[in-house]
């Protein structure tokens, strides 16, 4: 119990300046009586890979698996509800309900640690699984659930020490989103892994189907990319053979700045993005996760009714992060749109001129700005980005 | 394509009969073009622990953190709901909607291989969730996802014909619950995992809210215990130095009939189970899963609005499992009640004159045996199994 309230009030020491993540000191393992070589996301051993089943592996079992079924049921069981039944591909599985015209809005994520700060990593998953509510433009969730899995390698006290800061920074950013956690599920695994459930019951018009874009509108991004970027690159800063890649483009301090500026970009919740897409007449969107811009921008443009082509001509990047980028070679595959994000931002196909009002009101009722990064052309529900792009380095605020 | 066609044939071979557990062929790696040792449960190194994280750590670590949170938010944020919010600690979340005095019921559970059919472990990792749903009463879900991790260690050729055999055993689940599977996260983890999350919005009277027990009423199973005896024994007739602690109390055909009916059991839906909890007017159910028989009845008992207590005086045990468990030493803990139990049945709280007739009608509906295993008496809201328990000898069904 005493032991407990150590832990929180840790907690609560670096959370100095109230939550926000550009006040926040870095996570100090010792000051949990933990071995100051203590490195959360050393309990995953991804190996520069995303945590994803690749797309294309992903969707060929799946629908291998559809089809069979398509042909094996020949009842239409499907086509008897009013509400479009959405499933796999989007981001999330809304449902028709029994109870007068509501459905029910759900979506889940989960995975690994990314960032040494546990409390931090609780933030980020909580705001990751959130965020596909968001692209849908749902701002209420009713419940969630937190999965998590506890990593076999640790010892008793990392455990004690960890678990409790990435439950509380989950619930605060539920908290933060007007909802509560009240359940879920954990587990022992060899990689520490992290995630939950989101759900909203509502009426169709709290969620806009993202299948509208027409000719003519254009494409907002509400976060820079670089997420993955930026976090392994402050992974190598204790590896000499990897920093020695990056060092002639970076800068320690650049990296931290820049890993900052991630953490603080993957905890933000896309709450007001998603309020202002009903404002602004958003035709869909979807969030930015870990098949990249590019990975989420085609799924976007394959589920368009109309015969439209999304063309991306601007990439805002975290500052300094399209160097480290390119000085990786192809490791990450930044500029062509592959690098994975992690609570990435929402892509909104918007009308172009409702376009530049929606980025003076995010940046109005939050302080970040977002940009207009693409247009949408007749073509056959493709996406992709141009041959050169714009890239904008997105600076971290001081 | 074709290649996914000749997958999903194996499968129906395999389901000769038409997915009767007992009538299924054991799963034959070579009809897949996989290897002969392959061995879905390997992909998951638990040697013998369940996959859970303890109960008392796990209780220690969320009660620490809902004191917490009382102690800082003054606002009596849960007290002004008209319909109890039911949290961590029972099967289900039940979260009060804004709509019309509906509630979203809300359950979600993971864990690793733990048979080596891949369709009938995804068909077991399907019920196992909505096995949550109906401890509460709930009998109709509205929604799931599914949850996969494949492993890192499969080959390419490995994952391509378990996953979508999974996927397929879980959705068979699924449509014989009268639900769907519309969406889910899979991603790579040393371990396979499988699971998912259950939804359903219901009235309150749908669901039945388990604190109601009195003194007097009788303690009823619905499935009988001993399924992690059954997978391990069945994994030992593989490991010699294994298979030597438990020849001399079974033969290879007691453990082969064990497993089966231990498959049969884990994969069959609690759904009647909850139907009938309503018509003999339960008052209240928890199922039995990884804590085993005592750490959920402990569990329910502990949420009891009386003073009272559960003893239990009879364990049905799959045929030879108590034997195999008392060879093993302490390590299943079986007869104490702690051996986790996959997909378990429901112990359900019954006024005693009504739970003959619901386990007499559960076996006309379903084939299948449900006991009266304690008694309620007046208490302080814990559970225990007396010294000597009559162990019931549950046959596999011919």
């Amino acid at each position: 119990m005493s032991y407990a309230a150590d832990v929180l009030n840790a907690a609560h020491l670096e959370l100095h300046g109230g939550g926000d993540a550009e006040l926040r000191r870095p996570f100090d393992p010792t000051a949990h009586d933990l071995d100051a070589s203590f490195r959360l996301t050393r309990f995953a051993d991804l190996k520069g890979r995303g945590c994803k089943v690749p797309q294309e592996v992903l969707s060929k079992l799946v629908s291998a698996l559809q089809q069979d079924y398509s042909a094996q049921d020949q009842e239409p069981q499907f086509l008897n509800v009013a509400i479009p039944r959405i499933g796999i591909g989007l981001d999330c599985a809304v449902i028709p309900l029994r109870h007068g015209g509501l459905c029910l809005v759900q979506t889940t994520d989960f995975f690994y640690p990314i960032v040494d700060d546990p409390y931090m990593m609780g933030k980020i998953a909580c705001a990751n699984v959130l965020s596909d509510l968001y692209a849908m433009g749902v701002t209420d969730c009713d419940n969630m659930l937190m999965l998590l899995a506890v990593s076999t390698k640790m010892t008793e006290k990392e455990r004690d020490v960890v678990i409790p800061l990435i439950m509380r920074g989950f619930k605060d950013s539920a908290l933060e989103a007007g909802t509560t956690v009240t359940g879920g599920q954990s587990v022992v695994n060899p990689w520490c892994t992290i995630g939950g459930v989101a759900s909203t019951i509502c009426q169709p018009n709290e969620y806009i189907v993202p299948d509208n874009a027409v000719v003519g509108d254009v494409l907002v991004l509400t976060k820079p990319l670089g997420t993955q970027v930026a976090v392994n690159a402050h992974q190598w800063i204790d590896q000499p053979e990897r920093w020695n890649r990056i060092k002639l483009v970076v800068s320690e301090e650049d990296v931290r700045k820049a890993y900052h500026r991630a953490m603080n970009s993957m905890s933000r919740l896309n709450r007001v993005a998603a309020r202002l897409m009903h404002k602004y007449n958003a035709h869909g969107a979807t969030d930015i996760t870990g098949f990249g811009l590019l990975g989420h921008a085609q799924t976007l443009a394959a589920h368009q009714k109309k015969d439209v082509s999304f063309v991306i001509h601007n990439l805002p990047v975290i500052a300094k992060m399209a160097a480290v980028a390119k000085a990786c070679g192809n490791m990450f595959q930044l500029l062509q749109g592959h690098s994975a994000e992690t609570s990435g931002g929402l892509l909104i196909c918007l009308p172009r001129e409702q376009a530049a009002a929606y980025c003076k009101d995010i940046e109005k009722q939050e302080g970040y700005q977002a940009w207009i990064i693409g247009i949408v052309e007749k073509g056959n529900k493709t996406a992709r980005i141009i041959d050169k792009p714009r890239v904008i380095e997105v600076p971290a605020k001081d």
